[in-house]
């Protein structure tokens, strides 16, 4: 099996906050974190496909056509953008890390299916908040 | 002559805008940093001190020093932030990277001066906003 | 399943030799990294939690916690330490790469599990010695 | 168990191009890989042995010797080389990332086998294109 | 003064030779920099820029001006290329990482004073062949 | 003018210790940096050379000839190496970074000049003791 990544990044506000706590709740566990006028990140965003490289191109998938999917669909959405009010698949979710990762997922799947070589699919999404902080989904 | 340096980092949400110009001017000029609900970056702080090391202990600036002054004048007020709204000492001011460096080091400058060797001084303040965009102020 | 990583360093002195075997032995065997007068290195340090997020934070693990028990539990006791002499774990361990990630890893995994959501625990320990070179304990 | 990981690196120069193909379909079909004066990488090359460590040396494998296996068969024939015409076991490859990491890993196989410790075998080689592509081959 | 500075990179091709001198002449003075069938880098270009801000929008220059003027100059004109046969302002230039600094540099001189803040102009042109090798043109 | 830059690294170990001080000063002047059984670092060192590329090769300084220079002088003597007692031409000098900048940039400087192409000279010394903390000799 071979695994192909492409890599890319977009810089965005958030803050995380659950709205069905209360403020007190939401400053003592979330801290900083929580603060009110939001902070950013410049995050960096790994998308990984698993399959078989297709014998006439030596490819999973051609990462222009990967490139191009995780623009549209990802960065185009979310860079510049406030992840809690701007992005619409993101509406009603805590945008930590680790609830991203699980959303970019599911935006990425079926599209990456239908460009990757036969019985190639979509097998990791890897989110950088920080250099030194990350998630990934991994089903 | 040695310089020393030392790099932090914090997260911050900003947008730019001029208030004195249109909505139309700002989102023409400005356009995604522009957008209003702001977006974010995982700045990347480095100062860096010119002089002679003491000879008593070989440094120009001792870093854990110079650490402490950078957490407590830049970071703990930036970090998590709004650069916008948040920071005292950027009241007024478009945070462009340009104009970020020129606050960071009228900010830094005279308690290095205070805590380093003989003769010694703070030579530049460098921000990177991304990988890809960084700015120095060196006077 | 979702996998979230906190990134920290420490810098630290060793040397490799077993006292089982003779000085030639070592020397044979682990060249320069037997030199009897020590060396060291900046090590980098990958910690990795497995779980599902919890439903009211978004979070595997609050990574403020995971940061503070890597600090109390690994970095306080190696950095700027001898890894052969001062760390009371690494007693008697040959410091390897692959020795420390493996002792990092006991270390932790309670303190973790304790911590993290439901059903979530350690995954793995990455520990680079270099850029170059790194090792991982992933039972 | 323990995965050890040696990083190396090498420059090379190549094209993607299908000689059963058409130059029309070559064209379409690889864009800017498909130039015909070649284009070129700084290759990264990560090998990851998977194992127990021996108990008198605390290694799975030495790095030293991995080092030395990965340089001898790989970096020395691909270092400064064209990646279609110079190496003999890439002949009659398309140079894919895909298609070159399932190359370096069947070259690489035995001879880790033989100095590894007990038990311990090749388990991935990883090949950074550039910082934003790689692939893993990982049977 | 501020120093702003972008960041971009392309891959190529290209090979040390001089043609006045012979074959042997140059393989003892490039040895594998001379090899027959090309070579290649990940190449990364960064452009800074010194000026004062402009009181406006806090630029010394707008960086998606200089991300574009160095795409249209440099990028789009190596990127996939070959250095010694593809590129119009290097024909008869030995590729040299100084001497593709300088013809980077005046490539793109006139167009960044013409679209700088009043008194700003190109500083210097750095240019990194790999992570260990690198030159600046700065007059 | 051209700069060039050639960067390399080495593993070694230290401790911040002056011995015409007492004990009690060297502790609360250096800190953890003066703990007894020494720490270490990957120290990276970079080394710029400025001039004009001869008209022949293209080169300031051919890198290869600068790497081997480095190597000799600076590599082959620390890495791994203890540097409060195992370097010569580092005997009585506290190794701070700012005192080793300056002690390799007099190693380096004639070796350098004699190789160097006409007019060509040592710039500066840059060395990393981590990434967050660096010093740079130039005089």
């Amino acid at each position: 099996m071979v695994y192909v990544t492409r890599k890319t990044h977009f810089n965005a506000s958030h803050r995380l906050h659950n709205h069905e706590k209360s403020d007190e709740w939401n400053r003592k566990t979330f801290g900083k974190c929580n603060y009110p006028n939001w902070h950013g990140h410049n995050y960096v965003l790994e998308v990984t496909v698993r399959g078989i490289p297709d014998p006439d191109t030596g490819y999973v998938i051609d990462l222009g056509i990967l490139k191009e999917i995780m623009k549209r669909r990802i960065v185009d959405k979310c860079d510049h953008r406030n992840l809690n009010l701007d992005v619409d698949f993101l509406k009603g979710i805590i945008p930590s890390t680790e609830n991203l990762v699980k959303q970019f997922y599911h935006e990425l799947l079926d599209e990456i299916k239908a460009h990757a070589s036969d019985g190639s699919e979509l097998y990791s999404v890897r989110l950088f908040e920080t250099e030194r902080n990350f998630a990934e989904y991994r089903p």
